[in-house]
């Protein structure tokens, strides 16, 4: 049996074929490979999350914008409650070929030519709050939601701050504290802030090629598509108990979604709402959204902290300009100023250049489940394994969106591509 | 294993117990049994829908507002293209002391008394237009769906009504016409109108103290939750063809669910979209509806046709009421004056007349999946299994929608308290 939240978590593979490109984007375009077409859809074009199908390439360009028909759901609605936002407009035709040099690489591309080699499926760019590049591809339309699979970590990590900085959550209390579950666990005696910040120290493997693996119970805990047998765990919360320490928190930076959905448990006994619930009340009900999001849930009806969010590509970006703009939204503080500043200016580096992505990821760190360039523009970004990326620039003043769908589950290997892509925007919006 | 779809379909029950109320509505209230809550929710509070508990009562008063968090689902969206359409209100206070004898009963009840005993959710009254009367119950809000069950099949009868309307299908032609896989099968020589009335003959019985009876094999295939192994159904689709005919068609009126699932098959092939595709396109896109819908789908993304959609008590107002003014919605033509008119002015009782139905509703016929009264108001009506209702009563320019879950899968069950409850309604509006 397959597994396909392995390939939502897995963020470290590492391959010599950077640039592979068998399917194109355009070969393997959903309207191409036309997967679940037709009444009923031919048999070698069925695909399933029960048997993981679903998730494989390039089936995966389908499935990215069609999560909830092929596992159950909750809804993360806009309720009505404020009419919908309307971004200004002034596209910027200069965009698509804005030149860059890929890390590692002696070619220039443009920005325009970058966008199929990373099977982006949809990207939009604001620049002080207007948009002024937006392009679908594939599967997407402006009507349609996309997984945004590890994004979701940095929306667990955001809401995380706002209960700290309302002092709902106390980041230097241990997890037991909050969850007596995890008291005998390797969580147990990690504080909130190192969860948050992924520095506790667990056994815990996201090694896909050994079957003793833990990410596979995990990922099976989790499968609502799945018989779980009697004595085996239902859903993520009977599973995380389970894990043990390995190690001393605080030390270094691992990259595990386990911590996030340990956070997003925090978060749901301590507000007495899930990630969901929150997600809806704090930022989908409040903000102009233009489109009902979704979580992917396990068999108990728990939200996928770690990886299982859907939303629409434009409400992405009006999330990240809200981050942006320190919480604010159209003269609303939707969320408390110092809740961004935790993620923006907090945390040391120290972590993270003690771990296998520094890298990668030359003097980046992570906090509250975002990912800090600390470079001069002062960039942070959210990332989803097959590209998805919020990416805020503060100096540029401005919030990139990326949805894809790319054939490499990796952001070792997206970035070289979609770093400099992004920073080749940044430095024209700067004058550079 | 057990099969929810069953009670979704089971419609024929009879019992002596008609007002049984074990546990009363009260008792039942989400609220109090706490399905699904916590943490994760306690071992005896788990449900869930491969062994069908999630549609066992009482914990079915928590599923009917949650199913997209048991299943996939594919969404019915409103899709911003119009703004909320906003209800005028003229509340009438005397509506819940209006008062009716249940059929067959001495006592004389009110309204409101009514609303616990049938296990109302949501109700929902509007004269001309104007919302009369609302009240939400149990888990429904009105920022909730709730599963509508079987007025499913009246929505798919309507589409399918609309698209003759347009000359996409012909209801003379034979279903095999239209759809050769089942050419074989006992549909093969049924007309596309036979399958609209449910005047088809078929061997299919709905008997569920037998395990060899065919609503089994039509469960399970369509059940997404369960594993279907090579060489069963996967879907719908697969199953219906093994059906065989017995009897002529056209003769009787018999309410088999599949029926609706061929319709919708039909509605597919013909249009080139899912009954849900086509719905949101005619529908939910145009008419100012509030929430986003949707409707489960099988293993192979086939929405439901016969019993999965799910709305929002105010959105099916607003549909109900298109339908009492012919089609017409706010001075657009939504669909045909035609389309309603087959299904108010056509049809036949003869059929009707010699099923097992007319017993209890004496007079009536069936026309295009809507159940039509011939009394003298004109009343016609979408029906659910747990009590749900489009209600529409030309006479008295009113339109009714309940949705409930009640412990009693049968409208047999159900009718002798809601139907005296609503012509009262009609009556007092009348001015009788």
């Amino acid at each position: 049996m397959k597994h396909f939240l392995l390939l939502i978590m897995c963020a470290s593979i590492t391959s010599t074929h950077l640039f592979a490109q068998t399917p194109t984007a355009e070969e393997s375009n959903p309207k191409r490979t036309k997967y679940m077409q037709g009444y009923p859809p031919p048999a070698d074009k069925r695909i399933n999350a029960r048997d993981g199908s679903f998730f494989e390439f390039p089936a995966l360009r389908y499935s990215v914008c069609h999560m909830r028909e092929f596992m159950p759901t909750i809804g993360v609605e806009r309720l009505n409650r404020t009419p919908v936002h309307c971004f200004e407009y002034n596209i910027d035709p200069n965009i698509d070929n804005l030149t860059f040099t890929p890390t590692g690489s002696n070619d220039t591309l443009t920005f325009a030519e970058s966008l199929p080699i990373n099977y982006t499926d949809g990207i939009l760019i604001l620049h002080r709050g207007k948009i002024i590049y937006e392009r679908y591809f594939g599967e997407l339309t402006p009507e349609r939601v996309h997984a945004v699979m590890s994004v979701t970590k940095s929306l667990t990590g955001t809401l995380a701050s706002v209960l700290a900085a309302e002092g709902i959550i106390d980041t230097a209390k241990l997890v037991a504290y909050y969850i007596p579950e995890l008291a005998n666990s390797g969580f147990g005696d990690a504080t909130v802030r190192q969860v948050m910040d992924m520095t506790t120290a667990i056994k815990y493997s996201e090694d896909y090629t050994d079957p003793e693996a833990e990410v596979w119970k995990f990922s099976a805990a989790g499968n609502a598509m799945i018989e779980h047998p009697e004595g085996t765990p239902q859903g993520y919360y009977d599973y995380l108990p389970q894990i043990v320490k390995d190690g001393e928190h605080g030390d270094i930076f691992g990259y595990r979604t386990v911590n996030s959905d340990v956070l997003g448990w925090i978060i749901a006994r301590s507000s007495g709402m899930t990630v969901a619930e929150l997600m809806q009340k704090v930022f989908w009900s409040r903000m102009g959204m233009e489109l009902d999001g979704y979580y992917q849930v396990d068999a108990l009806g728990t939200p996928f902290a770690g990886g299982g969010f859907n939303a629409g590509l434009r409400d992405l970006a009006r999330f990240g300009e809200m981050i942006r703009l320190g919480g604010s939204w159209r003269g609303v503080q939707i969320i408390p100023e110092e809740a961004v500043k935790d993620i923006t200016e907090g945390g040391s580096a120290a972590p993270f250049a003690r771990s296998t992505y520094a890298k990668g990821l030359p003097g980046w760190s992570y906090r509250n489940m975002w990912w800090k360039s600390n470079n001069e523009d002062g960039a942070f970004m959210a990332r989803g394994v097959h590209g998805q990326a919020i990416y805020i620039d503060p100096a540029a003043e401005m919030v990139l969106v990326r949805l894809a769908s790319s054939d490499k589950a990796s952001n070792t290997l997206l970035d070289p591509m979609s770093l400099p892509a992004y920073q080749a925007v940044a430095d024209y919006l700067l004058g550079k």
